[in-house]
């Protein structure tokens, strides 16, 4: 087991360092809720001008403790911390939680202060939470440890939590209280400056009193880390989290509340998804997915029973299943039929199964039962309205007892769609670990995380493949780029690198004069393109520099006129046209990287053209991709059926766009000298080869451009 | 003011027939419900076993009460109805109320009971309110009536509701009141056999005690009437509605529900669109709008303020606001300048307003005053996350205050993130009427239903365009096809009808042999499209019958043999091809209609060929059309963007395509014999004359088949 923060979650002794006497103050709170929570060791108030706080001896500095101390929760203000800790080193402190604001949160200045903490607990060899942050707890009855100033007791439980948000932790806590949801440990991690959240999943990973991680974040530290670490941890326990800052305004504010350069949305989206993290929109969706993983297993498929007394909940439940992506079962003709035989005759046997209002509790035996017992069912949501002519206790009872009677592993999910019967029902429910939602849409989407959750770890793997490919090749083009401080590699350069990746580019001629476009259009067979072929434009098809379609000498020709009048003109000597073997009868696609500042290169793939520009039907993934990434990217754009054969024309070859963005993966991995690319298009057919890339273009790293020549071409080899 | 209804609502008398002795029945929780709601006029119990019921003296029949009765509740078992509503009739009963199930929702045996009552009911000239249903309520003081078995007593308010479903009544009741959410009249219509949604609408039209109405609705009874009445509603007060059945699984658990067809999804959402009633997705998202609308004026526009005082919630915010379609209000300078100098130095004074943690009802107040006086704020959403050493009552009353100072009718909506604060705010809020949330998306949804409602009320009425048209050469085609039992009109015919109607269309020449070819090749321009001209196949590019771009004579003939040789063999003849005038440099669209079994005809629009097939990139509308709805229609497809100029191409006639899908909407109403028809493509260029019809299919409404051939053709003419 990881025992790295042990010193934070594990002490026998702490100290509360700014302890104060003034009920209200954080420095008194915290050790209020210490003592309150009877942590389970000795607790010694620090602060020079008391000598008893809440009945316990005061000392003046940590110094003057005369017992060993494990953990130091500081709340002093923020121009004493650095000497504080000081203290804390010399007198053998594991670990430090700074509540303390004032810091990097606040500007340069509070950045400065802050990197002055990191070095005291680096040379002390501490760990440190926060500074500007909310505490910390473990519920553990070995520890029982309330290290926050909230007002709000926690209830033990199995769900580790970490916010980023040292106010959203009092509303955490609070809410989560109020609907019977228990922590293993929370924390909230304020400024970062020393344990990040990946160092927390890192310690929960095997942590046998944590079954369930939720997150609270408002941006990555260390995107590359926490992918490798949440997808090992994923396979074996659930990772929930919100990230704020989804939309452009909503990252803006995040900037300029935690000055940290926030990513795009698309790569924080793309990170959930390839390590397993379960990314909800709402705070309180969070918690009605932590009430069902919490309580129930997880389903093994997508499909769902309801059970209801009342047709319109019925339809909305169904509405509900249906719209996050689950489900409704169809049962068993043996389900039906028991339905039918035994429920009262106005009953719907059919999914939902609705038992009517003056079905009572023998209803609910029945149809509870029934749906258990069908193989069609993966996971069911049981709706009660209570009628006034039935005793909901007697229907909850009947509810509780059938499913106890089956130990067959299906989730259950209840939804009473009313106040009184959830306040009667809940602790009955409770008791039976049956989680209770107000309305039916919670229910379904609570259902489908946890489908997300299996889905993911049924999962293959997948693998990183190499091909056998010329590096030495593409580094000549890239280093002579670095070296004439040229940012854009276009044209044939930028073929050139492709086809050093084993990428097929469709055939091209260079061509300046008459003389020489009839001798290309030899080597080629009609239809042909023509391009413009001038480095300065990056936008062709936009200025009229390319013309499809030729298919006769005489058209060629004209083109060639054309060209030279467009863009010969105005003292500039023509740069001269690229005929081009047109590829026919394929998809247009793109293939892209973009290296993002938080999230390193995000590949992208889409259909060409107008369904990328104005359909934006893109998706991304995080470099680098796995075969079955690759597999993924391309199946995730809704343009996806015009690949498979549509309306008579002939499928693709999804195995050759696979591979060349697999090796265009590889690119990355071997130069990440690269800012951006794009190979676009890439002519996919139903051939392998004829498919084939037919323009690209790659940038380089801006900030190359300062560093010396050398160094840079280092990077580059 | 109308008042069909006040039979119903507005009674001095009430029978309940099948009063119950029995506690927990139906009829004795009636009766209850009425004394215990303190009904403004008599009670009469009306049970043949009972002389007593409730301390009230029980009748045997209704004929037997010596008063006048203006309302009877039924309770009786089903098969009795029928008699006590012909005695109702006999004693002069204005208004029944039929709860008694077992109708028309459990089949074809039960809606013929059903059609019985409505034959009493109409010869009496008798109103009804059910079967199947869960009572009325009218809490106007004047009658102060709850019939309904509601185990909740309501709280007198302006909302107006109908339910569709009687169980989600009970909820429905149940949780308004846990939110302190007032009714004026509370329907739940059951089958409506008599009093429909429609007639509750009119009904509560001008109602001076209702200014909001909420619907759950499972279907439409006359959706057309509906789109009439509420239309005109929408401009006066909101009407927020649950639809129940969005998805296909959704809608298939209505069908056995009530027996009713319900209707495609689209046709519901183009309804409540184009008559302003704001669809919402969830009945917990009807109650959080509902108490925006009763307690806050309506925003002036989108532009949002949020204030708070914790940075994470502030981000939440943030995302809520733009996600759901409103934007992040961007202050004046002096707004920026008044917070820097008033709020704490570390505060953050953009949008959102971060007063901090340490900022206290001072600050609060500074930061509602500044963005209440700021012209470019709309709307404020206040966050307050209690911190331990702030007294959240010092501010919850600085933020009332300062509202109340502003009577600039900006709305204002709280969310408050600890249930301890709610709970002590709610009802100072309540007082002030600011509504408060949980989360920050509820208050950001409830905000944009306001803002919807207003740009409805903002936005053009619309007219119906008449065009001058060929009225009797479109009828010669269709009389023509109904005479031959032909459903589909394809070919010429198809685009003969267009012309009728002043669409252009491509040149087009039928050919049969090379002759032919030759001679229409020369009345035509190169390049030409060669279609198979078969009336059997209706899509002509899936079986290769369509060769487009064909430049010279000899492609042209080459073009020709290939369709020969496809076609012509089989033993069946040739049926020719059509040598069409190729379209240049236009975009693709798809103008269609559909009618709708429930809704009526629906145009449709969107970009053509794969854009509709694969991206299901479409909008509709429901018939007939505005020109208002015809610029949305077309405004309202993702692609739109392609239609006003794109990466150089030129920006396309709007008109003209606007024109044209007014045009084809006249032709709807002319021929309500149209069951479907497609106009694909019609390619739209940027020049109002070169905008054609390249092919087009009209289909024959099948029920004309079975009718006999001049009543057919009379209803055409």
């Amino acid at each position: 087991m990881n025992t790295s923060l042990d010193g934070i979650f594990r002490p026998k002794s702490i100290a509360v360092i700014g302890a104060s006497t003034k009920k209200g103050a954080i420095g008194r709170e915290i050790l209020h809720n210490l003592i309150e929570g009877e942590f389970n060791g000795k607790v010694f108030p620090v602060n020079p001008k008391a000598t008893v706080i809440h009945s316990i001896k005061c000392y003046s500095t940590i110094l003057d403790v005369p017992d060993a101390v494990d953990l130091a929760i500081i709340i002093t203000p923020r121009d004493h911390v650095k000497s504080i800790l000081e203290q804390c080193g010399e007198k053998g402190v594991k670990g430090v939680v700074v509540i303390t604001a004032g810091f990097k949160e606040i500007g340069e200045e509070g950045a400065k202060k802050e990197l002055e903490l990191v070095e005291v607990i680096k040379r002390y060899g501490m760990r440190m939470v926060g500074p500007n942050c909310f505490g910390v707890l473990n519920t553990d009855p070995e520890y029982s440890m309330n290290a926050t100033f909230s007002k709000t007791m926690p209830i033990p439980g199995m769900v580790g939590i970490m916010s980023q948000s040292g106010a959203l932790g009092e509303a955490i806590l609070d809410y989560a209280n109020s609907i019977n949801l228990g922590f293993s440990m929370f924390v909230s991690v304020g400024n970062k400056a020393d344990i990040s959240g990946n160092d927390l999943l890192a310690y929960w990973e095997d942590d046998p009193n944590t079954s369930l991680i939720l997150l609270y974040l408002e941006n990555f530290g260390d995107p590359r880390r926490f992918t490798k670490i949440a997808r090992s941890i994923t396979r074996k326990k659930p990772i929930v989290a919100v990230k704020a800052g989804r939309t452009a305004a909503g990252a803006a504010a995040i900037s300029s509340h935690t000055g940290v350069l926030a990513g795009l949305d698309v790569g924080a989206e793309a990170i959930f998804e390839q390590c397993g993290v379960l990314r909800v929109a709402t705070v309180d969706e969070l918690f009605d997915v932590a009430l069902a993983f919490i309580n129930q297993p997880v389903p093994k498929g997508d499909r769902i029973a309801v059970i209801t007394n009342a047709g319109g909940p019925g339809i909305l439940a169904t509405d509900a299943v249906e719209s996050v992506g689950l489900k409704m079962a169809k049962f068993e003709k043996k389900t039906e039929e028991y339905l039918r035989k035994n429920l009262l005759p106005i009953a719907a046997v059919k999914n939902p199964v609705d038992v009517i209002a003056a079905g009572g509790p023998e209803s609910y035996r029945v149809a509870v039962d029934a749906v258990f017992s069908d193989k069609n069912v993966d996971g069911v949501i049981v709706i009660f309205v209570p009628p006034v002519v039935v005793d909901h206790r007697a229907v909850i009872n009947a509810i509780v007892e059938t499913i106890e009677k089956h130990k067959n592993d299906k989730p259950v999910l209840g939804c009473f769609m009313s106040e009184a019967a959830e306040i009667a029902g809940s602790e009955q429910m409770a008791k039976h670990k049956i989680p209770i939602y107000t309305f039916p849409e919670s229910a379904a989407r609570a259902m489908w995380t946890m489908v997300r959750h299996q889905r993911w770890r049924d999962r293959p793997e997948g693998k990183i493949v190499e091909y056998n490919i010329d590096k030495k090749k593409a580094q000549r083009i890239i280093t002579k780029a670095i070296k004439a401080k040229k940012e854009n590699i276009l044209g044939e350069e930028a073929l050139d690198i492709l086809e050093a990746y084993g990428i097929k580019m469709a055939k091209s001629i260079k061509v300046k004069t008459p003389k020489e476009l009839k001798e290309a259009a030899k080597k080629l067979s009609f239809p042909v393109v023509l391009k413009i072929d001038d480095p300065t434009i990056s936008h062709k098809t936009d200025v009229g520099g390319v013309i499809t379609d030729l298919r006769t000498q005489s058209e060629l020709e004209d083109a060639f006129k054309t060209m030279k009048k467009r863009f010969g003109r105005k003292g500039k000597s023509f740069s001269g046209v690229i005929v081009q073997q047109m590829v026919r009868g394929g998809v247009e696609t793109i293939i892209g990287m973009h290296d993002d500042p938080s999230f390193g290169p995000l590949m992208m793939f889409g259909l060409g053209g107008i369904y990328v520009e104005v359909m934006k039907d893109v998706s991304f993934k995080v470099h680098p991709l796995t075969d079955y990434d690759a597999e993924e990217i391309i199946k995730s754009v809704k343009g996806y059926p015009l690949l498979t054969g549509f309306r008579g024309y002939p499928a693709v070859n999804i195995k050759i766009l696979q591979e060349t963005i697999l090796r265009l993966s590889q690119l990355v991995t071997d130069f990440p000298v690269l800012k951006s690319f794009d190979v676009n298009p890439f002519i996919v057919t139903s051939e392998a080869s004829q498919s084939k890339a037919v323009d690209a273009r790659f940038v380089i790293e801006l900030v190359w451009k300062d560093v010396n020549l050398s160094q840079a071409t280092r990077i580059v080899e």
